[in-house]
């Protein structure tokens, strides 16, 4: 009697076989708008950290398991240049990759795109690791480091 | 060379053929967690609020379009039990369905589920359609009746 | 040379001598509005938390010091009533006050009030406490049942 | 019987004398913390956005009297440096001031403070005003170009 339909909507997808880059495909929601009619600016910031989470699974490191371990994760720095507007109930990817990483740091590089592969945001982040009961800064964390070797991720140390 | 890989992670299906209840998939957001390290009860609402949405859409009544003629829809009155603790990370299902309307309200019943179909919250919200202008009530827009009553929603004027 | 100009903008005061009841007054900010151009009814459930807080520091209770020694206070339900559209940039007033209390319970009222006493919404929260570990619910701890008796907050164990 | 106490927990005050510079004072929420035990990065990001609102008065320019005006003033580019962790029931000073202006374009300077001055972020932003009906720049309005020239905020154009 019944059957299923399926609209997808907020997808996660690797589309680069060796998964150096992300994409995370997400519906913008009614409560990130705000009252010039469009998404607030500070929404993009939660997406960047969406994408790069989805990120760091596709290169087999899991932030959750880290935190377990008493390892954090915090922005050092965030930039994000906007582009053009988007709106509620939107469609849009946040695609985000690992532009390079030295003893104590990992440089994340983001993109935001509409649908027809319009680009509304351009951004990019910086982290270290931190100790969870101090926050004070650990080298990135011997596994994590094999994991972005093995993508060839650049050591600039 | 490259190919897809694909985690479907935020699904949004109507799983009901008649359409009378709507079903979001959402993974929790680590900018939703708090300190006590589990989801802020603030984000059940604004998942309930895109479970509505999706809703609205199996009825064929699009809030956005709405807007555009000056039709608000604003919330009267929430509810929501905090059965279990939702965690960074995971996949829910937002539940939503309209248990009844009248000349000037429509009553949503939400439920959220984690994995194994585990509920972790329940709750409801009350509507009004209102003017952009005045954010004054206005009744229940005909074409939504229309959308209602196709569905055998209960008009419980 | 420099002398300071100073505008409240958010204060909290205790009005009443006991300090039974709190009263935090906050400014609705930008980011809290939607597209329908007043403020989001997620915002609401926020400002019940910041109203709560402050409530608890009236009775000489610290959230921040309970969760030092690993007792957390979880959300059970939420309850709110929304009766005026409040807008950005307004100078509103949070009320809290502990309704009741039993073994394992705490339940709480809000009031928010807009300029002029207006009255924009009400509501209501019950909470119990959970360990750290395992969110698993713990009676009133001994020290803050005291601080409540103290205020003469009914016991309806 | 009863009499008034007051904690006096946010706050903007201009503290030069010509209002060139505004301090918002702000109480950090529960909300705003995330697992980390720490406030979430993109708190900050709203934040910055309390403080230009609060600067933007300071000069005499409302940004809600734009709005009425058809004129909207958002975000080009966001840049934060995060120096410190904040933690949840901190009170923080958020200074801003505008670096300079030109045809299209006003460029914001962020820091800040937690307790004692410490300096726990440092962040700018650029900005251009809209119209509301198909969000194309426009150049800064007179008035608001006068209002900046009076605190001789330099013009780079």
């Amino acid at each position: 009697l019944y059957f299923k339909h399926m609209f997808i909507k907020e997808i996660c997808m690797d589309y680069v076989k060796n998964r150096k880059k992300s994409v995370s495909l997400i519906r913008t929601r009614y409560q990130e708008s705000d009252q010039m009619g469009l998404i607030h600016h500070s929404s993009h910031i939660i997406w960047f950290e969406i994408g790069r989470i989805e990120l760091f699974k596709n290169h087999g490191i899991s932030i959750r398991d880290l935190e377990k371990e008493g390892i954090l994760f915090p922005v050092l720095k965030i930039e994000a240049k906007y582009i053009a507007p988007v709106f509620f109930d939107e469609e849009i990817e946040v695609h985000a990759f690992i532009k390079h990483f030295s003893k104590y740091r990992i440089g994340i590089e983001n993109k935001i795109l509409a649908q027809k592969e319009k680009l509304i945001c351009k951004g990019s982040s910086e982290h270290t690791f931190v100790h969870k009961k101090d926050y004070k800064p650990i080298p990135v964390p011997g596994f994590v480091q094999q994991q972005l070797e093995k993508k060839d991720i650049p050591n600039v140390n």
